[in-house]
């Protein structure tokens, strides 16, 4: 009989002995190696954080107190012990439980957590509530040392500081975002956790304070002694937290669960913000996850004895992923032109940017989770006479709305904007869709707004931005392209400029990117079943439109089709209804894209069909609408 | 004969002996004041920066050494000294000079600055530039406190920090934004600069340092050694800056002119990244400014001997601001209902939540120029029960964009955007602009997107907003609005429905927002001038659309104009038009808006005029669409 046989909420843990809880995670763990071996998830962030889920749900009493997670995929644990234990298989699957927080799942969930850097802004946005209730209650926010490089998580702790809200912040400091982490604060952090004299001091006070910790009031003022005692004394490097007015704590080992109970039971009876740094291991407890941290962050399925990912299908035989052909093919502008750099937000990886870095290490910036600073460093680097390609995902390009419209577009200058993961990307879900960027870039002035129908074109959307010397944005999707020899001599298009794709008279099919692929293998299945004749456009640019050919083809048809993986709420659709309206065109228009409303997780596939975008679909939309 | 007289360029400034630039420094003060008295701007910021910009124009050599100004109202002695002193009395107008920093208008404006805490980014970019191309270049960023506390800010001092750079960052301290500064790093500063022992110890080093620069080499040394001694023993908080791998000098005297030269070149000679902390005093050298810095920011005209504002309208017998409409309402319901509370990015007077906050301490907060913070704080608040207004300038509003998306929307929060400044602004020109958020907002599910055709509308918007309890959006211009007695009963509006406020025959328009009310005027005009029967809709919501009225206004009109104060690239008329081709409808719509370009600055009558959106523009439309 195991422990965990007899989890199903927090309640159940807080019934253990303390001297228990080391099993429960033993326990705990192992159960997320099994589930994720065989569903894949964000594997590494959550084994890392084992021990501090239960010493939080342990000390605290969820959910009257609050944990807000900060990016959720740390949470895996948390979803287990709150209830959810069960589904938990059903890890973003379609249809089963969110791979984040979200409140719409679990009262223990208290605020979502997709995107990163928000925890602290939203722990202290519920500490003033409490106040202003009356209510008492303990707020916990739990950041990763990425978030921490994420500057709206700096706005949180100027205000927390001067607020002087009860809230506690614990920073998880795993020396890693999804790559090594990067930055100032990063070495920071490294010195400050390194330093023998330091921790040695350190952990002998806590220990003290372990044996003290039954002082009650006078633990508060001994912490602060002991704490200014170091401050003054020991640390190589002044503590950043403590200039916020943040009373500052550790670092401590997060794998020993006894010691994390009770700090922050400790912790709880100081007043004030608070910030417990403490060090874990991405990947903890599971050797090939702990040694290569980057590959295990989120793995394919894998053999948990052995360690051994289920072999992906062979690289030479199978379409490259999108985000592959921008890595090889900015590589080869780089190699072109030394004029060209990268800056990626802490995704080097993830868009494949790793590939010019590992080659040029001084061409590509990999900046930390910093979309804002990212695009204007862009900015910066644009206006003295570099080329800079800034790959930032599409959700996370909404951070820096301002800093395109502002710093680029309103300067015009050439900095090549490459949103990957735009339209549905899959099991991320809602917070992780890049759903917005054709609506809210199209509005810019200057930009030049792009999407290739295929990753051949992609590479040649490349191309063009890059001879363009101009503000430029090149969306694309999650996943893989059509063909395996993708590598062809690069050739520039001309901008504004779309194409037809296939020749028909019933309808006209107007595609903003990928979508166009699969529309045309639609156009060619229902001339022969239904013989009904499409025509398909391949529009590659929605800024500027290719008004020559949108005359033309309001001229052939009565019936047009426009289709895009994006909101219908002001994107392509409605950028090519402008135009129609514009021209006072006698043209039926019907758009097939993204409803309003936020989509949920699944794959790629099953969201699609969800939204009308897969195969059936497109044809049950061309049946109702072309003029035979 | 002033030395002012003989100065054009910076080179004319490096003529000088540094003995003269005191002089040059009072008389830069006095056209300053002088111009100011009679062509309103941005004062009091100005007046801070004088000893700094002829210090870095002396001892740098521009353009070819850059400076990055953060925000650029602080820089009206660097417009003056860089070749526009004779076009200095056009600041801010119609055709004039921008009352911020602008590349097209000089080639000593490095970097646009109109929006905050851009200049690190900026000025690292270039530095990173300038390494990869070999060049040899001073970069300096100023930045003021209050725009340290915006995030990215943070992210570029974490990557400046790790990339290892040559920029100086001079942090100017005047603890202000525009109103008193607040958060932990204001206090931070407040306190690491009025530390008597460590002043004293500084500014002997300081001295020290000033004998000895000629040492060269040693000088960085020397400088470092002095700074770690410091550190360690002196400071009573400790160095944030230095946490970031800056090294940290200050602070200065940001008015001593001299000093101020001796130490910029003292520290180009250290290479790194390094930052100059300098105290200056906003509106220093003209008594009432220095006195009352809020109410000197940006002042109407005044008497520059006595220091008399010219007097405003009597406010009983003119139409409040909107701004006003909304301070006064927002003090109503939180007196209403005790969840309601106020959030706003240091902007308390700007946009009149000052009023809460000086009646309600505890209700109304200013988070520092943290826009994104401020979102997720709303965010983090309503989920806990309370009813948080948030009101951001709609341009401003840009770098939230994320969180009201994924923080706000998604969990379906009940955060009550009012963003002011919506549309045209005027003087403050194309950064300030509101234009996108018409836009960018209706793209987001769950949102309510509304304007009120004039103030009386704004209340009873405030009221059903906070009687819906949902994500809700309200948007209102700059300036007046139209009744002295606006102050009527609060009145809940039906969500998502619009009203005919003016019946006719020939043409409908269909207004969102104030620009409604002009067109009302405007059709009474052309009924009796030309016999034009045209109708008015206040359709008041963008997002839910009043689905029935427009079904109505389809079946009764074949010609419609929409209007409003943002941009036609997926705006109000966009949403209007996707509506149309969904029903079919066979109507021709005219789409009057912001064209997709940046509007310069001038006045609010000025530009609409431009843009066809005063009377005569109207007038124009309908004449030209209207189906007799």
């Amino acid at each position: 009989m195991k422990l965990l046989d007899a989890i199903q909420i927090p309640d159940d843990v807080r019934k253990l002995s303390i001297e228990q809880l080391a099993q429960l995670c033993k326990e705990l763990r192992e159960f997320i190696i099994d589930e994720s071996s065989r569903n894949p998830g964000h594997f590494g962030a959550s084994l890392g954080t084992v021990e501090l889920t239960v010493a939080l749900h342990y000390a605290l009493n969820t959910p009257h107190d609050r944990i807000v997670w900060d990016v959720g995929h740390q949470a895996y644990a948390h979803k287990i012990i709150t209830g959810r234990k069960e589904q938990f298989h059903s890890n973003r699957t379609f249809g089963g439980i969110s791979g984040f927080p979200n409140p719409a799942e679990s009262e223990y969930d208290s605020f979502i957590a997709g995107h990163s850097s928000t925890s602290i802004s939203a722990a202290l946005g519920m500490a003033i509530a409490a106040q202003q209730q009356g209510v008492e209650r303990h707020i916990v926010a739990v950041i990763g040392d990425g978030s921490m490089t994420g500057g709206m998580a700096f706005e949180a702790l100027n205000h927390a500081g001067f607020a002087n809200a009860n809230i506690l912040v614990i920073l998880n400091d795993n020396n890693m975002a999804i790559d090594a982490g990067v930055g100032a604060l990063n070495q920071y952090l490294l010195d400050i956790s390194t330093s023998r004299m330091y921790n040695t001091l350190k952990n002998t006070t806590w220990n003290f304070l372990e044996r003290v910790s039954n002082f009650g009031v006078n633990i508060k003022k001994m912490a602060q002694k002991t704490g200014n005692a170091f401050k003054s004394m020991l640390l190589k490097e002044s503590n950043l937290f403590e200039a916020f007015n943040f009373r500052y704590f550790g670092p401590v080992d997060g794998h020993n669960v006894f010691q994390l109970v009770r700090t922050i039971q400790d912790l709880q009876q100081i007043p004030g913000p608070k910030l417990l740094h403490i060090k874990t291991q991405k990947g903890k407890g599971f050797k090939p996850a702990e040694e290569k941290q980057t590959e295990w962050h989120a793995p394919r399925k894998f053999n948990k004895h052995t360690g051994e990912m289920i072999s992906a299908p062979d690289a030479r035989l199978t379409p490259p992923k999108y985000q592959k052909v921008f890595g090889e093919t900015l590589l080869e502008l780089a190699a072109l032109d030394e004029r060209v750099v990268g800056v990626t937000p802490a995704m080097a990886s993830g868009c494949s940017m790793n590939i010019l870095m590992n080659a040029m290490p001084h061409r590509a910036f990999d900046v930390g989770i910093a979309e804002q600073h990212a695009v204007t460093f862009a900015a910066g680097m644009a206006k003295d006479g570099l080329l800079p390609f800034c790959n930032i995902y599409s959700s996370f390009m909404q951070r820096a709305y301002d800093q395109v419209i502002h710093d680029v577009a309103l300067q015009q200058l050439p900095v090549i904007f490459c949103l990957d993961r735009a339209g549905l990307v899959g099991a991320d879900g809602a917070t992780h869709h890049g759903m917005f960027d054709i609506a809210f870039m199209r509005a810019i002035p200057h930009l030049i707004v792009a999407s290739p129908l295929h990753e051949i074109e992609l590479r040649n959307l490349l191309y063009t931005a890059y001879k363009a010397e101009k503000p430029f944005v090149i969306r694309y999707p999650r996943g893989g392209g059509q063909f395996v020899d993708w590598k062809l001599p690069m050739e520039e298009l001309e901008i504004g400029k779309g194409m037809c794709i296939r020749e028909g008279n019933d309808i006209a099919i107007l595609a903003f990117g990928p979508l166009g692929y699969r529309a045309h293998t639609v156009a060619e299945t229902v001339a022969k079943t239904h013989n009904i004749s499409v025509a398909v456009y391949n529009m590659r640019f929605v800024k500027p439109l290719d008004t020559e050919l949108l005359n033309n083809i309001f001229a052939k048809f009565s019936a047009i089709i426009t289709i895009e993986d994006g909101v219908k709420t002001g994107g392509f659709g409605s950028a090519i209804e402008e135009y129609a309206q514009q021209q006072r065109a006698q043209v039926a228009i019907t758009v097939c894209g993204l409803p309003d409303e936020f989509i949920p997780h699944g794959t790629q596939n099953e969201l699609h069909a969800l939204c009308g975008l897969n195969e059936e679909g497109i044809t049950q939309t061309i049946l109702q609408n072309a003029k035979k």
